[in-house]
């Protein structure tokens, strides 16, 4: 990547995020509706700081910072870049305005647009990766902006709208049938390897022993999970991991995350408001409770990890073709006729949703966490979660590859999560 | 009360409200750091669906809401009133805008600017009491407004300012030594009697039986409870009340609230910023566990609420010489020299600060609650909480009665809070 | 009282605790359901440190303690005292065992009846006062130690039967109706004075000024508290004050603790067992707020402590006709028919139930807490709670008078609590 | 197996978990010090229920329960098998009585060797198989017997000895430092295949692809990972995964469970009493998150459940020579001389202490939960937990195999869990 290419990427990065936010009131950037959510402005002044943290403190000699406090403000889990505000507390803060973090961001970007044809030749290498890591920071919090927003504005009770001039594409007569395509087992090789930006959980390529399997050629859909909650799977514990049947009594969950049954019909809140629910289109807002349990009522089951990227390799499935982050539809949308899925190809197995595995989120063998700030970003995860693969309708169509692992807990379903079903070949 | 005046009561109150927000930025009107406190746009919604829910619903026929989800939105706690936002999810809402509550807030400036004139004269007198009632609510609101927001800037690692052109009278050579004023036992009459406007729990008139009683004749200084806290107060548990003990423990509490050691010297938060603290300043944002904390280590005792009130009448005390809300000054203020306080005078009974009673919130012999929302106003608080006196440096100047009886649990402290001693005489 | 009183007194009291322990299993001794609830082995222990920390180490020279341990284990809330297990973990200790805290017990009982003979003339009456006072600290375990085992029993899903031996006296026939005596007002002193024992927070004995009122001639019934819960009571929010409220959506209240619908019919577990609900026994087991909320649906109120120890004084009642501590019953009992009321008497002022007043629980005029670990026993809990008067089933005859202050925080109910309606006069 | 052996194998495990008891006073079967540990005599209740629930009920026709109420009692979480005591309740019933239960398992036992020689001949193998799933399940609620109780004695403030009789062996002289074994990479085979008994998680037998590793040819010792600590271990986040870090700060370990400095030397509570810690003994009653620090810290890792069970076979290591349940030791043991290590075989693989994985509770390719009852067994807890392997000093000799798969949640630490560190080939 030239000097060049990197200051054109780091622009239209940078543009994302604003444009994200563009059809926000102010006082939508502030609230914080649960911990695990940030508010957008907290989102905006992060992945400023990254920047500035990351690489302007080291590159830049006698670099001063913006604000003395913004460190405190917008660290989000860097033990090594010091103390913090308490995550839970984010949304307490009416200060800095969203003001003043734009112009936060724009000293970052002038400084950045300074700093990339300055560095010498040398350091060249180094830097580049790390600034391409930033904007690949930057990018997964786009995708964090949205999926907060939506659950901002959802715990309102008047569910404003974020956009309405959102494109929603819906499935026209009935969704065909899913079919599976087989992969015989062995011995394959998985993780990244090569030249273009990975992060180190991707890595390193490794051999797996995979049997033989069989992958369903399209997404779960809305009309499949309801036929699941109209059998009662929501009440019935045999379909449920023992954690995930304690979570369901808890919560009181009857349904996927923004589904609400109104008169009669179900609907689910998107960024564009309340809709009726599209049978057509892939079931989204899941748990991996909901998702094993899904499998366990179908007489299926989740795939591994290794089993998706096999797949998506040998299936030869192009990310091109992928439901990604366009921020004139943000959601998930049915296949369309043309695309009737066949055994001989996967569909949809990039954007719409994130695909729940059944593997835990664990090092590869020959992981290492790397020393310093950058070891936090993905090693001291490992434990606790579960693999998710091939991306959302609200993930950076270039911030998406075969080997990428997206990780949460599973009891989340902020996110765009949904699932694919697979069985022993 | 005439409707010329009722009208330019109802103009003076509403445009304070305002007034007070005036230095806000528009984020700040949005979080809510903790669940007592409510975010000032919602304190501007509620009272002007009050307005909306106790009168213009009653009087105006055909009523159309303002908006079908406002209630839902901004009713506080009125069960008769119906459902309601669940009190600590309020900082979550970025809807309403504060430009929409301000068109709501104006929208019912005309509607009542209309009404006032217009209501027939036989339904006048009640109609006049609610109006009152509904601006003496809103008077309640003014002080909420300042105590939250004063919370909401303090949890923030930067402390902003709320305005930084307030005044900071200082208290100028040695503040002189408390005395007592001595009051004789008997029979006295409390509460409101009288044609004015007073809450309900202010009635009905009853006799007390008092015992000699001596009251100090200014309140507790900063630099008094400062002597308590390095003789240890707050490391003994000899001088507390088992619940205070445990409070003290569970929240580490070593000092007021907003009270903070920089480089060795203690600091207090303020509406005007982070400030030494003044000596000879009452001392505020005590609990009643530390005002009974602070009697007890002092040798003295709070005072009974009839006492006060006696005390007050007795003494001749004069709310215009009170140190009320004053939006350039909104902190207690020392007393000055030519106020040097002497045995035959009260001084500081109102404003500045509550003054903690060791009475609990109780219903008067022969009170009853109200049917109706407006019964829920007062009558259904009365358990678990203390009664405090007098006003506080944010109560509206014609907010404030001899018989006015504010109270809260005796936990809290981010009221304008304080104390003054008393003895048996 | 003379020494052989005392010695009398003492082998009394103490033979009581293990009279009621004396239908126990071992396992019985060791559970703690609640923490508002200890261990009955707890309590045996706790009454027995109590003489040794309060009277043997301080009137035998040279004492060593019985167990190096014991004071760690078994003080409850005497900081004065030394460090202590926190309440909450008391169930988790196996050890001491039920033989061992026998054997502790029994070596305090002989360290006493030496003690109480040799103790010099000089040191006598504060001995005494000591000693009187240590005892009816063990009466009130004695009545702890039986509402806790109420409640351990009760917990147990086989609802095991504490004695299958006691007396159930019935109602026969129809109760008959309330009727209230009447009281003129005026001032009257209240509060503790004379020789006899009497607990600290008593007096001093004090002038209060009293509204005429009126008292209803007897408890209020279980068959009247019925009314209240099919009238909808439990699901009407405007009989509760706002904190009683929460506290019957939180804690999913129907009915009074130990009430159970079983096949249509409504029950009572009793130290005796699941019984029929007997409709003429006086209601037992609800909180201040159930208490307050009845009173409020009957149109009439609680009454205040003033008011309930004037009365008791003026109408005669005697401390010999109430249904007080008798281990062949342990349960209020209905009037019977000679007992008809009448409106110049009051009847079951004594025993039964302790009877929820309107007076929150506070330091009467001149009241000062006693220095040393005494101080602790009374005056630090003056702060959010209510006083409850007269004494229930489960109270040690001799341990009542027309001045006992008994008090809890309002929502509790494991204690035998009901209540007595008034009204102004 | 025969029937006489199955006779004799049954009375065999009935009989180990009343030896077990036999120490403990009756108070002590009745506490329940955390929710994650049972009272003794709900274990002893529950692994009878077992058989009545899972076998008598099924096979001996008209069967009618002991008692009707044992089912509710003594069910931990078999959701089929119907209603049941919260788990956190189990310390809040005092009965039955532990005579009952006694009386209870006599019963059961009584009815087992009866039905054992009577089953006919066609339903033998899917009987005989029962029972010893319903042994091997006592044989785990005997590990869990003495963990717990270990537990309960602990919290304690006198520190309880179990048995004043054990076995304390120690390690004399220096420790020989660890070495590597070496293991070739490959496809591997692992699970369960086989005619004795297994769990259904210890299956399908599967292919593995493995990397070279080498594994520690002993445990990790006390004096080791007191170098850990000594280091800082406990206060430097960078050896942490994230979740473990912020249970480090929560539950302020700063030490493995059990670990006391007294008087400045460093002791451990065991079933014998509190002992100075014997530094060549396996360090025991780590978490997951302490295991993997460690590991961090000392530039290692822990191994995959493959890995240690590939090396399990391949060095030959024998559970006969394992430290297991022995009821006159109770704790790990340190290596003796003769069994210096070599790094052509592996120490201690069985027993001492289970080892903590790298791999988290999946699924093996192929498993399927079975329906029923017993599908709850294993099959609901795949999610949230971490492997361990190879038994420990309280694990039953005949309950251990190579393909044996503990699992606990990452945060426990009250088993005798430890750790072996590997690292890549």
């Amino acid at each position: 990547m030239t000097r060049a290419e990197l200051i054109e990427f780091f622009g239209r990065v940078r543009k994302t995020s604003e444009a994200i936010c563009e059809p926000l009131e102010i006082e939508d950037y502030v609230p914080q509706p649960m911990s695990d959510v940030s508010p957008p402005k907290w989102h905006l002044g992060h992945v400023s700081w990254f920047f500035e943290a990351v690489i302007l403190a080291n590159h830049v000699r006698g670099h001063q910072p913006f604000h003395p406090q913004y460190a405190y403000v917008f660290n989000s889990y860097y033990e090594s870049l010091g103390l913090r505000v308490d995550r839970p507390l984010r949304g307490t803060l009416s200060r800095p305005t969203v003001k003043q973090i734009y112009e936060y961001r724009h000293h970052i970007d002038e400084r950045m647009n300074v700093l990339i044809p300055s560095v010498d030749e040398a350091a060249w290498p180094e830097f580049r990766n790390l600034v391409v890591l930033a904007l690949n920071h930057e990018q997964q919090h786009q995708e964090l902006l949205l999926t907060d927003l939506k659950l901002l504005l959802a715990c309102n009770p008047s569910r404003p709208v974020y956009r309405i001039d959102l494109r929603h594409p819906e499935s026209r007569g009935e969704t065909p049938k899913p079919a599976c395509m087989a992969f015989p087992g062995g011995v394959y090789e998985i993780g990244f390897q090569g030249d273009g930006f990975a992060y180190d959980n991707e890595g390193p390529r490794h051999k797996v022993y995979v049997n033989d399997f069989r992958l369903q050629n399209r997404l779960v859909t809305n009309e499949e999970y309801l036929a699941f909650i109209e059998a009662g799977g929501y009440r019935d514990f045999r379909h449920w991991l023992s954690d995930g049947w304690m979570t369901v009594q808890q919560e009181r969950w009857e349904a996927p995350l923004y589904w609400e049954k109104r008169d009669g019909t179900w609907c689910e809140f998107t960024l564009g408001g309340m809709r009726a629910l599209d049978p057509g289109a892939p079931v989204c807002h899941l748990s991996y409770y909901e998702a094993d349990a899904f499998a366990q009522w179908a007489g299926k089951r989740l795939p591994t990890e290794t089993e998706w990227e096999v797949a998506a390799r040998l299936s030869g499935a192009r990310i091109e073709e992928g439901a990604l982050l366009d921020l004139h539809t943000l959601q998930p949308v049915p296949l369309i006729e043309k695309e009737a899925p066949t055994t001989r190809a996967l569909h949809q197995m990039y954007g719409n949703v994130w695909e729940w595995t059944q593997s835990a989120y664990l090092p590869y063998p020959g992981y290492r966490r790397i020393e310093g700030p950058l070891g936090e970003y993905n090693g001291k995860f490992m434990v606790n979660q579960m693999v998710l693969r091939g991306g959302s309708c609200v993930t950076p169509p270039d911030h998406i590859r075969a080997t990428y692992r997206n990780f949460f807990k599973p009891d989340k379903r902020w996110q765009f999560m949904g699932l694919r079903l697979a069985e022993d070949g």
